[in-house]
């Protein structure tokens, strides 16, 4: 996807240095400023400070941690215990320990090979650019579908935090169906909820500025004022983790737009990479674990002050109690449909069934091959 | 109430100086500044920028920007005008039209007499206090009873906004019961929504932090995902404007909080005077215009910078587009009850005409004195 016009991913191997480069998502989207990823610590910093968000980016980030390990630390208690604090850094990213495991097992074939996990990185970057370009197509067709039945009328569809190219590797999840739809020429508009504490519908707005996608911000409190008001075609959110049965968990306030999607018949659909699919939890709401972030992030702002310079603002009197939960659990029930690689699925035990079939099926392909 | 211990109201007069004071609620909850009114343009730039906020305390400034009106300008277009330019600080605020007529009317009976229309605009602020005072007393029988069927553990209370003494003139709406039960001895715990774009949350925060009432604030995203945990026994917000079928304007985002409680089985309690009750509109949804506040508001964010100074910091990128919804409606079928000074009711016609009755019986009864 483009940042001042020129073609970017959000993460890229360097191999006159040997390392890798990301944005630091921390500063935008007032600043564009280039990281450089070089062991295991500047990437459990990286995932931990959210220089990197969104699940299929932190694996990819991740993956290239466990090369640093094997390229850096000898095989022994110390290599083991970089690996763990990398899976450490974010226990709710289920992709985090699928990429993991995966460049490990990789590895493990090689005599545990740097090499061979820094190949692996590398391929998971490619298929998640390919997965989140398929996760397009899927969702590409619920908009054109919808933008027939009004007529070739702007199609608004509403989302929630960031789940664009910049928490993926490109294209993003939520987002990728949109930017297929509007450079298919399709009129779209997009809804923008800010997301606090972290405000990541800025770097919503940002992306979709940039590529020149209509949109509105909004407040989080205005989704089901505009819903009630017919101006939400669709919702398309992301997810950090969807149970079995279909249950998601995604940024904190994503429940309370898919009960608002409900109560006004709009459908509500979630875009996901199957890899973040957690086959051993069935009911999200009573197994997922929330996690609560320091509370400084509700109780402080971030922003750029008038002077310019990136500052701060206490929001709140002094004394005060706070508390910051990261995430909630949206009920399968309130979910119209699963956008995934390999197509659209309801949230249903009988969903997931059909997805893990395609999975299997790719998997078993790919061993083929 | 309270502030640093001392007892306070938030709008009074001062017959030395002949004017009113207010604390300047745009520095609260930072800084505790009290300001003079002493003029029309004082109180109509109080209203539109924020200095006083919520319906009752609106109504109370404007009453005594009539009297300053009529004490200032001779009779004719001019006084009309001045009259008119109060009106139109706030459209949405049913509670600013039925002070002004109130004292209008007072004072027509007295040949339009300033001193007629101070004593009115007092007798709106005792009235007021009383009031809510009384909402406080309805609303405790709902906190005590929750209290005893939970063995007198902590009843954990969900708020939206700031419907508390700060936006009326004593007592607050929705917090009056809060206030009653903590006086009473019962064991209260408050969930603080954020409420942006203005972050009132934190003047809620602040109040209950002076009035030593336990309390935690979050997100306006996270109120789906604490009831879904049980963490919440009721809700109680305040309102802008009620229809006579029980639908409910207030602060944007408090439909989204409705549904979470609907989903949930959590009770949801809408607190009001009735004199915010708009007799002529039924549909709220269809009927109430919603106000679009500056998107400044929404794209930036005050509080105290880390040097100390009061500060705004921009939080999302230039050039982006944003709108700022400023109320939203629920509908009456999202609505467990109206807490108001004549007890509890249904939202419905019928809890309605009820109200409507309590009224016509209190306003006789009050004539015939």
């Amino acid at each position: 996807m483009k940042i001042n016009g020129e073609q970017h991913q959000s993460i890229w191997y360097n191999a006159s240095s040997d390392c890798a480069h990301i944005f630091d998502q921390t500063l935008l989207p007032h600043q564009i400023e280039v990281l450089t990823l070089n062991s295991v610590a500047s990437v459990a910093h990286a995932i931990k400070s959210m220089q990197v968000r969104g699940a299929p980016l932190i694996g990819a980030v991740a993956a290239y941690g466990v090369y640093f390990a094997l390229r850096d630390i000898p095989a022994g208690s110390e290599r083991t215990q970089a690996i763990e604090t990398i899976l450490e850094t974010r226990p709710t990213a289920i992709n985090l320990r699928w990429a993991v495991e995966r460049v490990l097992a990789a590895a493990e074939t090689e005599g545990f090979s740097p090499a061979r996990v820094l190949i692996e990185a590398q391929a998971i970057c490619t298929e998640d650019a390919d997965i989140c370009s398929r996760i397009g197509d899927t969702g590409l067709a619920i908009i054109q579908q919808i933008s027939a039945a009004k007529n070739g009328d702007t199609v608004n569809i509403l989302t929630h935090c960031n789940a664009g190219w910049l928490a993926t590797v490109d294209w993003g999840t939520a987002l990728a169906p949109i930017y297929k739809a509007h450079l298919a020429g399709i009129k779209v508009h997009v809804w923008v909820d800010e997301t606090r504490p972290r405000v990541q519908g800025a770097l919503t707005a940002f992306e979709l500025h940039q590529a020149g996608v209509p949109h509105t911000y909004i407040t989080d409190n205005a989704g089901g004022h505009v819903m009630q008001h017919g101006e939400v075609d669709l919702c398309i959110v992301g997810t950090d983790r969807t149970t079995l049965q279909g249950d998601v968990c995604n940024k904190i306030g994503t429940y309370l737009k898919a009960l608002a999607a409900k109560d006004n018949n709009v459908p509500f659909y979630v875009a996901l990479p199957s890899s973040t699919i957690d086959w051993t939890i069935r009911d999200g709401v009573k197994e997922i674990p929330i996690e609560e972030r320091n509370p400084h992030e509700l109780t402080n702002v971030y922003g750029v002050a008038p002077n310019g310079e990136f500052s701060n603002v206490q929001v709140t009197p002094t004394g005060i109690n706070a508390v910051n939960h990261a995430f909630d659990v949206t009920p399968a029930r309130l979910v119209t449909g699963l956008i995934t690689e390999y197509g659209l699925f309801p949230a249903s035990i009988d969903g997931l069934s059909e997805i893990r079939k395609a999975l299997d099926a790719d998997t078993a392909h790919k061993k083929a091959r």
